[in-house]
């Protein structure tokens, strides 16, 4: 058998625990599907002291470790620290300028800095993969660069985000509302003490930035990605969806564009969904992830598995070094960095679909009058109003107006709420979310 | 750019086109991810003045396809020919020994020579992949080998056959029963004339001992699986399985074990399950494929598309391309030839669950009580009894028993069923079929 693939492990946090338990339990079958072992040398993380329940002892220690980069007992370094720049970020670098490959769950440092850490890698001729970045466990990365390869896609989009699908789907299940559910996600260890990346939807937007790249070969653009979380979803929404067919999901959506003037534009977004009972990420339940791309040939494929967790996590992260310890040096993006196109942010106005569109309303005589006037004005034909009526809200009381659209252009729903802003009627600015047909 | 990959194509049926039309329409993107063109120099079908709809003018022609293998000028062979032996394992053996690599969409041919022609493509140090032959478009092969490859896998199962579960969605949706929805698949072109493989199992069965061989590391064993098929589904089977909230499904599983002597056994059981509707299998409807790998880390990976046709099969057999000319040489079981175990079938007696059996019987006294004194003396435990009733089936009047045990040995329902056997109250062998829970 060859030499042994040689890591260094920076962070030893859940997914470093996680790794570190994976390549010992899963020892002589990684061996033979990779044709040498993998085995860490070298590791790091920010306290020494701290027990995590795993035996360190084997291991070389930096205190430091952005010199876990530069050791020479070390052929691939395992970043598992987080943050889009900082030590993370600097370690990279090191990495790559040190000739070495690297793996990382770090969907933040992609997201922002995918582009030269990729130019970085490929002048290197080393390996950068990120397998564990996106939707934890499931292979989606591999599924895109490799699985779809032959096709060109047309469309790429899923639930990306566990906390929240954890969220929407408790709701679901027991007609609680958000800020409940999400205190008591909190207390399980199911939500982080300061959800806001989650919940607002910029995890997912860090995520469905790396699939873009991959999946239609331009620069990853995470600026351009537009986030919605699901702070405003209600329960009684949720109520509303479930009556007429549909399951509320948080879906990063991503699909390349022509615009007018023959420009290639790239629409990226983050936003709760009505996804229809017949459509696949409707039955995706709790913290699961999943991600469907519709490819010119292949049609509809769809990647389902545990989004998050030390064991997923771990298990994407070996994969990519199982693939690296095979020789496998792809480009990141699937296509070299130097030929990833860039594609300016698609508006949202010319697509077209359904939508749900919920009002929080005054109780008084003509709020409904004047609702359907905006819609009429705008051109916005109303299939059906489903509700208006009374629920109780965190405790109080409100008045809710819900309607869904016929299929039409986003922009004549934009005119509509232009049209209804600063009414008195409204409590709040309208929540609008878009249909996803089966 | 490097030198192209050329390609050599036997076969020029459905698949065959859609390969060409394929490498032609996306050729630029294909250049792009493979980091070099892929172009078809040769052909050979049976017959060459067909009309296909395809330019062939520009690719040599053979009248014999086994030449195909041995011209200077191919790179790769795509066989998609199909048959387990003839003309494709004559194509195969000279492929490999002329030292080239080979891509197919053959299951029949990798379920019974699967080994053989794997460690000829080791020995010759070429790829051999067949992505194709199991579950259509979906890159499950790719994800099992090498997405989960950091994995155990304690278990794969899924929906292999796209016919069974085309006729089974219609049953569900029409109430209509099995002959007449056959016949209208096989009007329709979804289903053969003589569709024997599809509908007894026999193609589930070839897909089922692929898979198994990659998962566990064990040699394709395709007589070592136990396959029944949908031919005695009932449309009535269906409406008492939507009652308790249970879709049926042909599911094909595999699961390797360790006998009471310490032996290594292998399950491989096709068979129509009722698939609890919480179950992510339960609402992939029509010729749809999907399958489910659970991993010691990863837990549960669901890989979904479609499952034939000509667009995804083409996909998956250029992905292949693709991969190999990107370099990627991997061993055609994940690991070499040499290394895969031989485990013998496994007893199913000692499995678990609990089980739907309906009954034909005579519509008489008694016959009910001797079902449940069966049962009891089997000590199998009954949680429901569904229903004692008239139905029709293919115009003729019947009567049913349908009952759900509780959890236990499948070997307390053979012992139920044994005593049952040649009773005048019976008028066919009595249907069994597992529940698979969420």
């Amino acid at each position: 058998m060859s030499e042994p693939l040689r890591i260094a492990l920076a962070g030893l946090g859940t997914v470093g625990g996680g790794v570190i338990r994976l390549i010992e339990a899963n020892a002589s079958l990684i061996a033979r599907r990779a044709g040498r072992p993998i085995q860490i040398t070298a590791i790091s993380a920010r306290n020494r002291s701290k027990d995590r329940g795993v035996d360190l002892s084997g291991y070389a220690w930096e205190d430091d470790m952005v010199i876990l980069g530069e050791r020479p007992d070390v052929d691939v370094v395992v970043e598992l620290v987080g943050g889009a720049d900082g030590p993370a970020l600097a370690l990279a670098r090191t990495t790559f300028e040190a000739g070495k490959a690297l793996v990382t769950a770090n969907k933040a440092m992609i997201a922002h800095h995918g582009l030269e850490l990729s130019a970085k890698a490929e002048a290197a001729k080393v390996a950068f993969k990120f397998e564990a970045a996106v939707a934890g466990g499931i292979p989606v990365i591999k599924g895109l660069k490799e699985g779809a390869a032959a096709n060109e896609i047309k469309r790429v989009y899923g639930i990306l985000n566990g906390t929240c699908n954890y969220i929407l789907s408790t709701m679901e299940d027991t007609g609680r509302d958000f800020a409940d559910v999400l205190a008591e996600a909190q207390a399980k260890g199911y939500a982080e003490s300061d959800p806001t990346f989650d919940i607002d939807g910029i995890d997912a937007a860090h995520k469905l930035s790396i699939l873009s790249a991959i999946a239609f070969g331009t620069a990853v653009d995470f600026k351009g990605v537009t986030a919605t979380g699901i702070r405003r979803v209600l329960a009684a929404d949720i109520a509303q969806a479930d009556a007429l067919g549909y399951y509320i999901r948080l879906i990063g959506m991503a699909e390349p564009e022509v615009d007018a003037q023959g420009n290639h534009r790239l629409f990226q977004r983050v936003h709760p969904h009505l996804v229809h009972r017949d459509h696949p990420l409707a039955h995706v339940d709790g913290a699961t992830n999943a991600v469907v791309a519709e490819g010119n040939f292949v049609g509809r494929l769809l990647f389902q598995g545990a989004g998050a967790g030390d064991g997923p996590t771990a298990s994407a992260v070996v994969a990519d070094l199982i693939d690296i310890a095979r020789g496998d040096i792809g480009a990141p993006f699937s296509i070299p960095a130097a030929e990833l196109t860039q594609a300016a942010p698609a508006e949202s106005g010319h697509r077209t679909g359904k939508a749900y569109l919920r009002f929080t309303v005054a109780d008084r005589p003509g709020t409904l009058a004047e609702i359907a006037a905006a819609m009429r004005d705008a051109g916005v034909s109303i299939e059906s109003l489903i509700q208006k009526g009374r629920v109780e809200v965190n405790g109080e009381e409100r008045v809710l107006v819900a309607l869904v659209t016929h299929e039409g252009p986003e922009s004549g729903i934009a005119e509509a709420l232009r049209l209804l802003e600063g009414s008195p009627s409204l409590a709040e600015p309208p929540l609008v979310m878009p249909l996803l047909e089966e």
